[in-house]
């Protein structure tokens, strides 16, 4: 009698902006796990505030490091691969004693999602269940006010933390642009805008749906940081009658 | 006095995937609005089904042209402009009464969705509040079991209706690729992907999250043509701990 794994996009901040597939399984769960910075409460946690059963078993998995050390280190992929694994064994023996655990995601679970280093271990293995949720530059968009794409735009979403020449290449062929991971890489991001000409229709989008919601044009932003949760939007200009 | 118009995202079309703030819409609205071709039922109202008021005042908006006539006939904008402007004055003068209206959107509003024609015609003249909600596309890589994108990978989206060229090009240069739109243009969005070198790590999706969900590799499709609710997912490779 096994248990389920379900793999819960929680969308991009608002609770309202839930699935209503999302929150009844959140309110219903015995066994909830979510990741976080050490010492900080966690986002995806954050969300569910005042949501969870009394009697909720909670399982915080706390990354061993974020930005501490370059991805490019040997060190990063061997801490983090040993963290999963560690999450994932304490998941599955939930699992198999027959819990159903949720896993709390923000945004939505396949779209760079955490919990893909989860379901990738642990798919095949016990009962998956992943359910998707909007993203946070759905969330993004329509805060800015603009619907993104219009008839055949192509939209392309990058993250900041690409070399610039590569972001200027792949913003030069959208018509619709969305950059995530933004932080220390902001600079970068708006150089490589001004490079594809579209610097000048960016928007900066800070804590989408979330309280503290900020939108302003990337060329009123004064800082060379972004706070992690902010994406940048350019707006496709297609054919509309 | 005035009323509000609310567009509302219902997301790719299970009822349970709405979120939270649309399915309270939803239910509560004495005035909803909705986009169909003439002769059917309505997708949008398809989803809703069951979950209307009693009292709730339905306005099907048909339209008057769909594929019979190419894009670039020059009818083809002047008859969905009159359509438009003939429907934003019915909601307008709704509004006007005092009465909330609300227009059901398949998938997000503002990512490709028909409303973006009402939201720019109503937009500062009555008080609009758009809610977002889950893409199709979301549903149909959930629906292959695979996470669509990690690490930095670069998503583009692209619609069918492109020319190859164009097609060959964004998928070249993007690491994990969606297209929809696809219904007669799969042979000419298959042979783009084949030249792309990316045609065998292609699904196509029928149905995502709807009754009829279909899930199969791309190469495993035998017909030339593919039903308005499909979408080619390619996945992306980037990097994993």
């Amino acid at each position: 009698m096994s248990g389920v794994l379900y793999g819960v996009g929680l969308g991009p901040g608002d609770p309202d902006l839930m699935s209503v597939r999302a929150d009844r399984l959140v309110r219903g769960a015995r066994h909830v796990a979510f990741f976080r910075k050490a010492g900080r409460a966690g986002q995806a946690r954050g969300i569910v505030e005042g949501m969870l059963r009394e009697d909720a078993v909670e399982f915080p998995m706390e990354y061993p490091v974020t930005t501490e050390i370059p991805l490019t280190d040997p060190r990063y992929n061997a801490w983090l691969s040993g963290f999963y694994a560690d999450c994932c064994a304490h998941i599955r023996a939930l699992i198999e004693a027959g819990e159903d655990v949720v896993v709390l995601c923000e945004g939505d679970p396949f779209f760079y999602g955490s919990f893909m280093h989860i379901y990738g271990r642990l798919h095949g293995v016990v009962p998956v269940e992943v359910v998707p949720a909007i993203t946070g530059m759905s969330a993004a968009w329509t805060a800015t006010g603009l619907p993104v794409t219009w008839g055949d735009d192509r939209l392309t979403v990058l993250m900041g933390t690409l070399p610039e020449d590569a972001l200027v290449m792949a913003m030069s062929s959208a018509d619709a642009v969305v950059v995530m991971k933004l932080g220390r890489n902001l600079e970068k991001v708006a150089s490589a805008l001004r490079k594809a000409g579209k610097h000048d229709r960016a928007w900066l989008v800070e804590y989408a749906s979330m309280s503290g919601q900020r939108v302003r044009r990337l060329s009123e932003a004064d800082g060379v940081e972004a706070p992690y949760f902010s994406i940048i939007v350019v707006h496709g200009q297609g054919r509309r009658p």
